[in-house]
This record gives structure tokens, C-alpha cells and sequence, in this order.
């Protein structure tokens, strides 16, 4: 019997990583609602999300969010072989296990979403700097917990300094460069898959 | 701006529970091969490799196996709704997460991967048993732990009975009846992911 079976491009794993309050859940939110309305298939890993379905437990140590980003990273990599890209948001402070998450995928994009601390403190969306600088949270990334920026990100975005819109179009050309023959692949696998 | 996001089809979850030995493990690989040769976007999970992955530091008290096949079910659901098929082979003792798992997903079918203690104690494929009647392993499934049979299962597969082929012809006309239309718009949906 000839195998038919199809052998889907890799969808990339685009992994924002940045302080609390740097913007990556809005851009999150956009770049995936722009990607599908281009007709790709999108799926976003949320760090907060996913420590609740598969984290629960673990704590804010640096081995626990070791594991907590190797988590991310596993199931990015399971939806990313089948073709569907990923956006993932999650602080992933540490190099270690970001470096690692990207080794277990073909297609990796690490976009640091930068702000300075005061820009993001002031920002304080969730109300979480507040209770991090009074010292009634611990290990707050940033305040009293180390964040290690990327050295070697596919690319640094500056959210005080650009729109969103910016953001999605310089995280969009940065993927052409990278993954240029991605969309042409993905659309030859779904021909295949109709046959 | 017309939105074109594609609305992949939700695939189906096959789900397969069963006693250690019981032959979740071979009918998985067999189904998997059986279905990717068939042109379907298929991903295996295994109960032991996603405790690796996603549960490391669970034990096997109810509560922890209910919470690893939790974390299975958001894996496969992540999966599914992006018309990625699942096949889990995973003990997964308990109704309640079982049924919670169901929850997840819009096509399951739960599958009891069945055979007498005494016939999976005999195969002993990973000389568990031995060890666990010798009293070595506490909380063995089966032997010092509670199996909770499926009750409503869209399919029981006795083998101790039948093949391994038949098993999953078996498995094609379940997935046929409960999901007729599932292939057919799998493949509409690649067309339009083509266009």
C-alpha cells in the first residue's frame, strides 16, 4: 500500500517573552487574530493558561518555571509539527528553558517584548507591580525575581515606542525572512490532506 | 477586511483505556500508522511520555491521575480542534476524568482496551505485574488500585479475542457511525486552508 500520509510543513512557534505589563498579551491577542484572518492556522499559548491546565502545583521558583516554559514548549511543539503555528506569551524569564523550548521545534521565533520596568510598572495592568514594589508578592519577575533578556531574539520589540500594528508587521516580516518558504509549504500539505 | 480564518473541522479523540497489558499501547501504534497511511493528520499520546513531559512530579494517587489525564485532554483538545486527530493510550483509572476529558473535545470516543487481569498479568509485557503481586509496586492498576470500567464506551475491544487488525477495523466503523461526516469536511477544510 502506498503511504499517503501527509507529512505536514512545521508551523513556526512565534514565543514572546518579556516583563509583566510589556504588552505581550496584546500583541498576543492581534498577531493571532491577524494570522487567521489571513487564513492560517493559529492556536495561543498563554503562560497564565497553560500553568492552570498544566502546571498546577508548581510554584514561581526558577526550576518551576523551567518546567512550566518546557511544558509550553512540548505542547508548542505537538501543535507546530501539525502545521499549526504557534503564539505563545508567557514571561519565560529565564535562558535556560527558553533556549530549550526552542530546540524542540523546527521553527522558532523569539520576539522579546521589551518596555522598560518604570513604562511597565506604570502600565500595571493587572495592579501586580503595586503589590510587588509594597512586598507583598514574592519573586515578582523584574522587582524581586531576575528577568534574563534574550541575546540572540529573531527580534526586539519596543512597545513603548511602536504601535501595534508596527509590532504585527515587523513580527510578520521577520517570519517572511526566517520562514519564507512557510506558507507556500503549508499550502502544498493542504492539498495533500484534501486528496 | 473579509475574514477568511479557516474553522478547521474538530477531529475525533480516540481514546483508549484499559489495564497496563492490556494492549492500548499496540493498538495505538497500529491505529496511528493504519491512519497516517490514509492521508489523516494523526498525533499519539501516551500516557507514560506525557507524564514525562507535562506531570513530572505526580504521583499515582487518584487525585494525581485524575489531574495527568486532565492535562491529556487539554493536550488532545488543543490538538483536535485544529483537525489534528488524537489517539491517547492512558490507564486512566477514573471515570470522573475520563468523562472530564469528553468534556473537552467535540468528538470522543472512549474505547475500553479489555482483557481479563489474568490474560494482561500473563503478557506482563513490562514484568509489572510480577513485581506488583510480589507487593513491590504499591498502587498497581488492577492489582492494588481501582480500574473504573467504562460504562457508556463507544466501543469495547476484548483482546484476548481479537486481532490487532480487527481491533481497529473495529475502531474505523465506530469513528465512521459517530462521526460520518468527519472526513469529508476534514478535507473541505484543507481545500479551503489551500486556497
Amino acid at each position: 500500500m502506498t503511504n499517503l500520509a501527509p507529512t505536514p510543513t512545521p508551523a513556526p512557534v512565534i514565543w514572546l517573552t518579556g516583563l509583566s505589563g510589556a504588552g505581550k498579551t496584546t500583541i498576543a491577542d492581534a498577531l493571532t487574530t491577524h494570522l487567521r484572518a489571513k487564513g492560517i492556522l493559529v492556536e495561543w499559548l498563554d503562560g497564565d493558561e497553560i500553568r492552570t491546565h498544566l502546571s498546577k502545583g508548581l510554584g514561581f521558583s526558577r526550576d518551576d518555571r523551567n518546567t512550566n516554559v518546557l511544558r509550553i514548549g512540548y505542547v508548542a511543539s505537538l501543535l507546530a509539527r501539525n502545521g499549526v503555528t504557534v503564539v505563545v506569551s508567557a514571561i519565560s524569564p529565564y535562558r535556560e528553558s527558553r533556549d530549550a523550548a526552542r530546540k524542540m521545534v523546527a521553527h522558532f521565533l523569539e520576539v522579546h517584548v521589551s518596555a522598560p520596568l518604570t513604562v511597565c510598572a506604570e502600565r500595571d495592568v493587572k495592579g501586580l507591580y503595586k503589590r510587588a514594589f509594597a512586598g507583598e508578592i514574592e519573586g515578582f519577575t523584574g522587582v524581586s525575581d531576575p528577568y534574563e533578556s534574550p541575546l540572540n531574539a529573531e527580534l526586539v520589540i519596543e512597545t513603548a515606542a511602536v504601535t501595534v500594528t508596527t509590532a504585527i508587521h515587523c513580527i510578520e516580516q521577520t517570519l517572511r525572512d526566517h520562514f519564507s518558504t512557510h506558507e507556500a509549504s503549508a499550502a502544498s500539505t493542504a492539498t495533500k490532506g484534501a486528496q
